[in-house]
């Protein structure tokens, strides 16, 4: 398969839904849904739900539930962002090459914008009308894991461990545990979305937990890496801000070499947890390939 | 009934229940759950969750998840209020009387913590393990009015329309607007709630929804009027902060006087859209009346 085509045609798919799902920028208050849609659709790569959808793909047929479900995590994704940017947090100025939400629609807004897109991913999951055939109790199931993995012992619990980390000492262990929380619960529960989606046994789904949680890691060490290596073009944000931040990473544990080779390791064994699929998980393995060798 | 009691009784029940199902402040990160626990700890008389409670008494014999799906309401009502404190927004020291979220947290955890309660209102509504005997197409249907009532055109949006219309010199339609959307969506979506949880037929709810609105309204008039008449003591916030603010409120356009008697003529409106229902929805006439004369 060529994943460079499948990323193209999954993201235009998720693209194509958010833009007829999202109320649009004539929709009262006009300003909430302009700073919503600048956020929401800046270039984003829709990593979380085309990970979703391989997942979904590695089980069985596409079911029309896949894409709400799997498109409601940009949506937590696109809030996080616009948090993770404001002045009480990292302060920065550009996000994919653009000003950052706050910069253009100022602080109160982009807050606001950042819960409106929060609760609009509960929203999405929850509506009858997008979700044909879904049995209502897998619906329950998914907004618990979509909770479970964005909230205080998930992505927002990360985010808070990131904080109290900046500028201390932080051991190898507590920088795991930031990240395992920080990106890894959200990366988590994409796949455990879309597994659970098309009705996955518990023992697929425990194997794909498994691939998960590795390529969450995998990710997380890949975009170490690329803060240090990457240039300002290349990542649409400033470089290199890690380290200007003193922020302990992978390549401070590792060095560069040692932390491309540990994701490399990470990104094998994530494949591992896919052996008992067939060629239906091509979609999973290929995004983990991606995600270590990626440029953004 | 002894609406004083009743609402004692109800308080109690609800914070024994958001105690017990809120993670510790020594659960990791515990900055978080501290800051989480320091804000929905705080005195709150949990009018939300005893509306939706009282709903549901008025359709029949409350059933386990009853009070789960009303706790929910009042998880996001504490984060909008500790956004609505936040340095970007209105910039307030004093909540019932305690220092304010970011005053002692910080900014950047005061928002974390805002982000955690609004999740963990959906993870709360779809929990299977606390609703027994609540149908799951029933829940799905429960978290949908609460993301309705909460977001993007329900709390959020008149978030938004109210920090647009600061310093401007707004008519009473705008005016109306904002708090039909600010307050008004989210009693709405509680009694709304308590109603669903109850299997309310179709015309219960449409009567239901009517009585909310009122009351929402009511509720929002009442609060101005004390915003002007209360002392600092009584509300536990700094006094007369609209008027110093340059903030329209009903007051401005109808005096204190005129402002008294339109929430009294809407609260007999609400009361009007009771009058199919027997002794079970006494409760909610309580309500109506408590509303309206409240010192705080």
């Amino acid at each position: 398969m060529n994943i460079r085509e499948y990323l193209e045609q999954k993201r235009e798919a998720v693209d194509r839904f958010l833009e007829s799902v999202i109320p649009n920028a004539k929709t009262q208050p006009t300003t909430l849904h302009e700073s919503i849609r600048y956020s929401l659709f800046a270039g984003g790569k829709r990593v979380r739900p085309i990970l979703a959808i391989a997942a979904a793909e590695a089980i069985g047929p596409l079911s029309p539930a896949t894409l709400p479900i799997a498109s409601s995590l940009e949506l937590i994704h696109t809030y996080s962002l616009i948090i993770d940017d404001l002045p009480a947090m990292d302060n920065d100025d550009y996000r994919r090459g653009k000003l950052t939400n706050h910069k253009v629609y100022g602080e109160a807004l982009a807050i606001l914008a950042g819960d409106a897109l929060l609760t609009l991913a509960f929203e999405l999951c929850s509506r009858r009308d997008l979700v044909d055939g879904l049995a209502p109790a897998r619906q329950v199931q998914l907004i618990y894991e979509l909770a479970v993995g964005s909230g205080n012992l998930g992505m927002v619990g990360g985010q808070v461990l990131d904080i109290q980390a900046e500028n201390k000492d932080i051991d190898l262990v507590t920088l795991q545990n930031i990240h395992k929380h920080k990106t890894g619960m959200l990366i988590r529960a994409a796949v455990r979305m879309g597994a659970i989606v098309a009705d996955a046994r518990p023992e697929q789904l425990d194997r794909l937990t498994g691939y998960a949680e590795d390529i969450g890691l995998a990710f997380q060490i890949a975009d170490d890496v690329l803060n240090v290596t990457g240039t300002r073009e290349e990542l649409g944000k400033n470089a290199n801000t890690d380290a200007q931040r003193g922020k302990k990473t992978y390549p401070t544990f590792y060095g560069v070499d040692g932390a491309k080779a540990l994701a490399d390791q990470v990104r094998d064994r994530a494949m591992a947890h896919l052996d008992g699929f067939g060629p239906s998980a091509a979609p999973l393995r290929e995004l983990a390939r991606y995600i270590t060798a990626r440029k953004n």
